[in-house]
């Protein structure tokens, strides 16, 4: 029997070679050949830009061709809930995920795609005394789950990278190549990353993003002057600075936002003649650059007359001059008789400043706040030794100020969170603007030298850290007038998940979907028999419907926090997600009714349990066909899948 | 017969080749077989620290191979003295001069290896407007005398290096490859580079220098807020800063000196208790560092009772501070019923400050201080448009401060200099602290847009600029009193040289010793005929004994400014090198007599011309003869060379 079966959902995470693949062949499908790629094709179509030279520019590293294999091998596993973890999780925008970032960055590709608006991250400087995470290229979820204890108990234990090792910058690359590479594609077309570094790593760092993001996307490199007294023991130079390198994701499509003009700027405008059109600056009028109608004679109020002085000319003709005079917009000095300057009134002046490039401590904050912000949230004696290299709030919030709107759901992504400064600063800004930007935080559980029974990783600092700080931020702004004025509650809160496997033994029990072979026996069946056992339900136990639905919506491009209802449907339970653009029903029975009732919403997908149909393959074709003849009558198409 | 015959000096530029393959040598003498490298030797001497992959770590671009030959190939050109284009020529201890730096750094290999004691370079930013030096690696010295119009009067033209003609970055590296490399051999053990660049190739001269220079030898990377003012129609940031990259030759080796400590910073001191040990400032007595014995109680002199407060440390057991008390080094306010704080004497502290990261324009200048101080000594039409990047001198200054002492007579390099702004540092430097630091400063005469009859190059720039700066300097400091009790006098002037081809024909006419096929017909001898023709006197016509002397200190190995006294012996004129170390006779009639006058003054080295001996072999046996008992009788040996 032949008949049609539902698709099966896929539970890998997006493929992104596939994706690009499909990039290529719409700008050169001349290239492809019966569905392949004719690789010497592609080299004619591109003639001359070809680079024929054997020997090319750039950054080579060992273990660079494989870390590209890296990227393009799909995550497996999921992103569990934890609702005990988190704060106002039935409604918060905000994420924390706990988890090796590669594989979250991996299952975030189907849902986040294109919908970052800005990535700060804080990754390890590379100082000889830095933790690296021990990944390597032939298992990526597996050696998670044995790092953060869920296989082994005992754990993989992280190593420091030393220079003495060897490798020590090639180490450090091929853990940052392929995690920049999948954060670009969260980027939005208007986003852009801010990269925090030190000397150790920032000229490798440069190198490896103008390949990433190209070098045309670069936009500066921020000088943040981090500490507000010199070190006199340096034995060379006492460190001033650390970088904050910054890309867009297309530099045409990036504006920064002007920041708040200073009182003392504003200051400088005064009005000495009481013009109507309120405070002005006196501008100077000449200038060295060469202006072949720059050169003439003016006649001033009293008389007096000015030329450009030696080697200068102004900046206007002398008709443009003569039509500023006419206007009131040139200054001869209280008494009429200096040399003439423009009037530069405040209200014609941009209403905010543009960025510089140095930021001074006074403006953002230095490392001893950073310290005071995290220990006013987090016992100190946790964080003594761990979190050398904190930054202060006010530098992440200059950041969003000018690189994120306030009002329109920008979501901001910090995979190397740390201590959770990022999500500290978007509730504060937001707090401070009525903003309702979004965050999303990934951060290792690396454990902490001296472990308590509240906060055993650096995952757990910044958990606590956001409690304390949501806390705060509310009893500061709660009296706050604008308040009141604002459309929509501040979000304080953010649901916390967990990396983890798959809440389904695979479908084929192909080890090499799950990116490695499994070691750890009874994790996942890896005998035939093992599979039929499983059969009848494939979901691990202990796994709850959230965990499921969670998983659902990654696998299917929802953003987990898309909006759920349940609903009850001809007596069996469902979710309703992103206002019933998607029904899912994790009921062990199903029937034909529920099939129909479901149907009948109207829904763009329906995802159902494989075990619901209790080996039923009568009720599964016409389940299908159920649903085709509803697409078939001129409706839009509904996709119908079993997991 | 086969006679003793003087051994002819060589023309060429010290071979680095050579010179590092008899370091090697040293080292591993097992590995040389018959006087030739055994290769595999070497890697099995070299055991594990061997990498055996074949994938490297590194900065990889075309023709990064082909310079590192550009690098071994010796330069046969020669620095001729400008005597008209200088200042004090016969006192001077300063050198500027003219010529692609590529061929002037060969030159300088041999007199000046291991010498410098700092080098200051602002080599181009290539940010798409650059001019790029149009050498390649088949001609050097060729090319430039076609580039200065020394060979075909139109002349080389520079050509812009933009991004849309590819390879920009190569063709940045490969100009930049070579220099750095033959600099590194300039820099004495305990010396020290600093190189201005910005963010369009930091991270490519980064990678540069940690392979030039290695990773070990980075000291810094200063940040040098070049603007005052931000440029508030910038598209995304207002550029603040340019790098200046600064590394050792052996990091162990260096130290940099101390700062002029601010007034600011001593005003700090003050002396509230009277105490007889001068001004001090209090300092913080606590600290959040974790110290075991860092917790206890004390009590002050009203017996009011201090704990360090909640997570914090005392910084001192209770031992230390009751000594600290009884020293009268610990302050309770002036009533004594405050914290304690410990004392700090002005007179324990550091004489200096250590240098910091961040530089302000407050202390070392911005562009427009720099472009003014340039314009005070150069009729601003001439600069226009090609000095973008001028350095203020204060920025030098600051350099010369951390890097050189005043007192040592330090060689300070420049090889792109410019408009001679570190020269012009060196004078101001040396006027204000009585030094005696001197500087070599090396620019090609890259011609102006619009040349007039004093100032055509960039060359005439810089030497145009020293001498006004020269005469400013000498009138600030003309009356200062310390001046009187310095013990030399100010150096404020400059030898002026210029690179153009030996001043010798070539003994064997062989055109690959001068680094490229002659293309320019009568320049040099090409066939045996024209050889022969010259064999009679193989100087070029033209070249004066001042420019022939010049030539043999370079390429023996003596300083351009090295000591020369004219004698008169046996009736002939000659040069007294150094106190007598070197003797040079460039009379065409030769006699016994003066060689033996010659030999008696006891030298390291005599040169003679060889068309001195007119063809008589006689002679020449005789004075090697001559020299040889000399040499035999115990004394030292004299090396005897003809050229």
């Amino acid at each position: 029997m032949t008949v049609a079966q539902p698709e099966r959902l896929d539970l890998a995470s997006l493929s992104l070679t596939e994706d690009r693949i499909a990039k290529l062949r719409e700008d050169f499908p001349e290239v492809f050949r019966e569905g392949r790629l004719d690789f010497d094709a592609l080299k004619r179509a591109l003639g001359e830009w070809v680079d024929p030279g054997k020997e090319r520019f750039g950054l080579n590293w060992p273990g660079k061709a494989e870390y590209t294999k890296v990227i393009q091998q799909p995550s497996i596993g999921t992103l569990r809930p934890m609702r005990e973890e988190s704060v106002d999780f039935d409604t918060t925008q905000n994420l924390i995920i706990e988890g090796d970032n590669l594989e979250v960055l991996k299952l975030l590709q189907k849902s986040y795609y294109g919908k970052v608006k800005m990535i700060y991250i804080d990754p390890p400087y590379n100082t000889g005394n830095d933790f690296i995470y021990p990944d390597n290229f032939t298992e990526g979820l597996q050696d998670y789950l044995r790092y953060s204890g869920q296989v082994d108990s005992a754990g993989l234990r992280m190593s420091t990278n030393t220079e003495s090792e060897g490798r020590y910058h090639s180490k450090w690359l091929n853990m940052m190549y392929p995690r920049l590479f999948l954060a670009r594609n969260l980027l939005r077309d208007d986003g852009v990353i801010f990269i925090s570094i030190d000397d150790h790593e920032v000229h490798n760092l440069r190198s490896l993003m103008n390949e990433i993001f190209g070098e045309e996307n670069f936009v500066a490199t921020v000088i943040w002057q981090k500490v507000f007294a010199p070190k006199n023991s340096a034995q060379y130079f006492s460190e001033d600075h650390d970088y904050v390198v910054a890309y867009t994701r297309h530099r045409e499509s990036w504006k920064p936002g002007l920041l708040p003009r200073s009182g003392e700027a504003d200051a400088r405008y005064q009005n000495a003649d009481n013009d109507p059109r309120g405070p002005w600056a006196s501008d100077n009028l000449t200038a060295r650059n060469y202006y072949s109608q720059g050169l003439y004679e003016v006649v001033g109020p009293t008389g007096k007359k000015f030329s450009p002085g030696v080697g200068l000319y102004w900046r206007y003709s002398e008709k443009s001059f003569l039509e500023l005079v006419q206007d009131n917009r040139i200054w001869w000095g209280a008494d009429g008789s200096n040399m003439p300057r423009l009037k530069r009134f405040l209200s014609e002046v941009k209403q905010g400043a543009v960025p510089q490039t140095i930021w001074r401590y006074q403006d953002v904050g230095h490392t001893q706040e950073a310290k005071k912000e995290l220990l006013d949230n987090v016992p100190f004696q946790e964080t003594e030794n761990v979190l050398n290299s904190v930054k202060p709030t006010r530098l992440i919030r200059r950041i969003l100020q000018l690189a994120t709107s306030p009002s329109s759901q920008d979501v901001v992504l910090d995979f190397f969170a740390g201590s959770g400064v990022t999500a500290h600063a978007v509730l504060a800004q937001n707090g401070e603007d009525g903003g309702n930007r979004r965050f999303i935080c990934v951060q290792l559980p690396e454990r902490l030298p001296i472990p308590e029974a509240s906060l055993r990783t650096i995952a757990d600092i910044a958990r606590h850290r956001l409690v304390g700080a949501g806390k705060l931020i509310a009893a500061e702004y709660a009296g706050k007038l604008d308040l009141d004025q604002r459309t929509e509650p501040l979000d304080l809160g953010f649901r916390a998940y967990q990396l983890t496997t798959s809440n389904f033994t695979p479908w084929d029990g192909d080890p090499a979907r799950f990116g490695a072979p499994v070691r750890q026996p009874g994790l996942f069946p890896t005998t035939v028999a093992e599979q039929l056992e499983l059969a009848v339900d494939n979901v691990l136990p202990g796994r709850t419907s959230e965990d499921i639905l969670a998983e659902l919506l990654l696998k299917s491009g929802f953003e987990l926090t898309a909006p759920v209802e349940r609903l009850t449907l001809a007596g069996k339970d469902l979710f309703s997600v992103a206002e019933g653009a998607l029904l899912v029903c994790l009921e062990r029975e199903l029937t034909l009714d529920v099939i129909e009732a479901m149907v009948s919403r109207d829904p763009a997908q329906i995802i159902c349990l494989d075990a619901g149909f209790n080996g039923n393959d009568q009720l599964k074709v016409n389940a299908v066909q159920t649903i085709r003849t509803r697409s078939g009558s001129g409706d839009t198409k509904i996709e119908f899948k079993v997991v």
